[in-house]
């Protein structure tokens, strides 16, 4: 009997191409859909399990949902994808578990997010709750710009774009770690490290990674992060401060392009035979 | 020893100072969290019950997600404000519940709208997943309408508001009948009716209210409809579509004052009284 | 002595690499300023002569706004892209010198709309003063579409987009008229046809072209709108209704690919003569 | 015969409510234009001239224009108006008629704004164009703030808050000079000081006036600057720095409670004379 997994994308990064690649290397026949091409209905299931891989982390969560709703097995949830897509939701789940993280507030006005800087010291780092690739993630110095960063956001029109996540900023900056986990198992580890003039390390940055030794502490750390969001293939970013390592983020949807080139590991195949193991259990 | 409950609010409406009071009447030490002025955050827990009343459904569900990161109870939890403020996901439960609602589909491109629509026909409602009062809920005749309103929500910067709900326009329209659940139990009905010149029912757009009887089939939706979302106090919307009921949404911050009005219950004291009711429990 | 022309651009489409291969044939030293790349300061002069060739409209004034300061000619002025690029104002002017076009009003908000679409009549087409290739440009059958246009309007954060000229929309439709002026003289003359399924005659938007021959009354009517907007360099678009031509908008930096194509006139050996010509003058 | 005169105003503050009894007072008959409430035609002329008095600055300068195109002579004019609320366009006036300004870029991407940064020097302010209020403008420490203004001023939809007026911070800060001219001569001058915790000056973040003698140069300067932007009734807001005086900026459309206060001058009852002089002059 066929084997059917859908794949569901918005942009066909080499991500995409690799997983769907390496799924039909596996045995599947695999149903792509792209979401931008056609409507998503809550009266069909082409496959009873889906790979969710939209770039926007709200469409991925919508077409998850849509999925899930009629009994399809997604890779990941709707509900993973939001936690891990919102940071305040993110920070919720870590902080239940009792997961570390840098000290961090939420302010939702010039007022509050003044109070929320005094207290958390400065130089703090404030974020918007959902974004990728570091955007608006900002360093402040002083309270100064942080009602200049405020001032900013009120004119954007999302009740999302207006939270501030004010954070610690970690002394040791310019640098975290990424691990892959995939079924409760890291794939390994990398460290990303911010290019000259820039102290943000995304990738989309201009940041450079190279493979590191999967440390006990951060592997478990990494796993339970994962585990606590309901993960099943994620990325989580670390920080390492004086040898304590405090979770950043977890990416629901990851790309692991650099992974593969540092750590040379095919995660694509990885994936693929994980989907296999889980089908219809 | 004393009963302490937190009433996490932004803008405080009437209904917010009636809250207030029926929880103090009933013996509530009431702390009452402006978080427009305060910033939040994931290391104090001000009360072990919040009552969650943010008029910003993004506000509510953070705030609510905060408290519960330290063990708070919340009413509505952060999870009920997310599925029921954002439809995508409240239809995504009522499908797999198997409750019924108007013919969907959810599109994110024009070309998906075009499509979306041809499907569902025409005179179709096309709504964003998150928003209030009607806000955006187009009722559009032909397809050229429905472009033009895509081509208008392309420009928003939100991923949310380009997302469309594509549903088929229940016949009955400028009505629908709401109904407020508490604990499980129904606590009323009301019809909705919309003003002259609106096919819109929202009592913010000039509709008017008036208290229904509670029909049993109307009654079993609705207390399902809440309980699939997980909502401990919500509004349910509904249409009569030719005799059937069909679900339209829920608010997890429901308003109540034209409720009271026209079915002469006093909302805010049930509530304080169930808030009591399940303290600690 | 050398003969040099500054190129102000921001993108270099095919129009601007043929200007600049034109201008160096008839034996001008170009200096092509990326004004994306540079910041431009009120203490400089590259050359005595500008051509102004930014695709964002604002972007356009404000460069030849700059190099005005210092004495530059400019082809277009500042002035004249501020006119043409905002059809407000080009109306104004249109009308102070008796020209003719289609009955229109200007409303600001959801309640004056109304009022306008009443005295317009229906159809109407809503258009947003700035935009280029009929971006929001909509024909509305009636005020509820009318009403749904204002309403998605309203969220935009800039005051020009929620601004409304409300215009009857003439019946000839899904054509209009283009005629490229220089130099107060018409270079010719082309039909816009709008594809099948789409009512704006753009050729952004699928529309064909083809050369139609110079009328007299289009000739005339496209050289006197030129002349009122300021314009050296401009294309004038017309609607025919029932034989009488109504002027529609100008562009202040017009494309003329299309142009070309259909009347296989060099437009870019046309301009840099001119420019040769007016140099100095 | 009858002295007719419109108001054409969108919010009534109490400037507009003192300027229509001033007009009365002198003796015209005043035609109140709520331009929210009525769309506006290139039909009609309520009367022959028009005090132009929208707090909406492009609504200010649609409205003049309008009107102009019917002959109507309008206080301030159009042009007078834009070229005042557009600070790029100021300063091209101020700089071709020899007027002193502090040293300032133009830049429209990040990479531009960084060039512009380091020419101009730190301390640096970063303003949008258009604005009113000090909203957006920005003292910037460093290229690190000065970026983290850039990147979210690149999420704002409109092309003008996507442009940075780049300019050297000149020290006296804190406090800057007002004269409000009519009629080519100034009514007087206050001095505007910033409130404890705040840079800018602006009476709307807490500023304070008083006033101060018209000194010679700053009288000059302010009748010169008013005069480049064609305004006929006109605040000029100047810096000193080191005994210099250099232009900040031109209201087209001035509030003056503040000023009348301060200076114990009957502002609207000077317009309103003034408007008598100048009518079917």
């Amino acid at each position: 009997m066929a084997l059917e997994v859908e794949l569901l994308y918005d942009v066909p990064r080499l991500e995409e191409k690799l997983i769907l690649k390496a799924l039909r290397e596996v045995g599947f026949d695999v149903k792509p859909t792209n979401i931008k091409a056609l409507p998503l209905s809550w009266d069909e299931a082409p496959a009873p399990l889906a790979v969710v891989r939209p770039i926007s982390m709200q469409r991925a969560v919508y077409a998850a949902s849509i999925r899930e709703a009629v009994g399809v097995r997604t890779i990941n949830s709707s509900m993973c994808i939001m936690l891990a897509g919102d940071k305040v939701l993110s920070l919720g789940r870590f902080k239940r578990a009792g997961l570390r993280f840098p000290k961090s507030m939420v302010a939702f006005t010039a007022e509050a997010a003044e109070k929320a800087g005094a207290a958390v010291g400065y130089p703090a780092v404030d974020k918007p709750p959902v974004g990728s690739w570091g955007r608006l993630v900002t360093l402040v110095n002083d309270s100064r710009f942080l009602k200049s960063v405020v001032e900013h956001r009120e004119l954007l029109p999302s009740q999302t774009a207006r939270t501030h996540i004010i954070q610690r900023f970690i002394n040791g900056g310019k640098k975290d770690y990424r691990v892959l986990v995939l079924g409760g198992e890291p794939l390994g580890a990398m460290l990303r490290i911010a290019r000259e003039g820039e102290w943000r390390s995304n990738v989309a940055r201009g940041g450079s990674v190279k493979a590191v030794k999967l440390d006990g502490e951060v592997s478990e750390l990494a796993v339970k992060a994962a585990e606590v969001i309901g993960g099943e293939f994620v990325a989580i970013d670390l920080f390492s401060d004086d040898g304590e390592f405090l979770l950043n983020e977890v990416n629901g949807v990851p790309e692991f392009k650099g992974f593969m080139e540092a750590l040379h590991i095919n995660v694509p195949m990885k994936l693929a035979e994980y989907v296999k193991t889980v089908y219809r259990r």
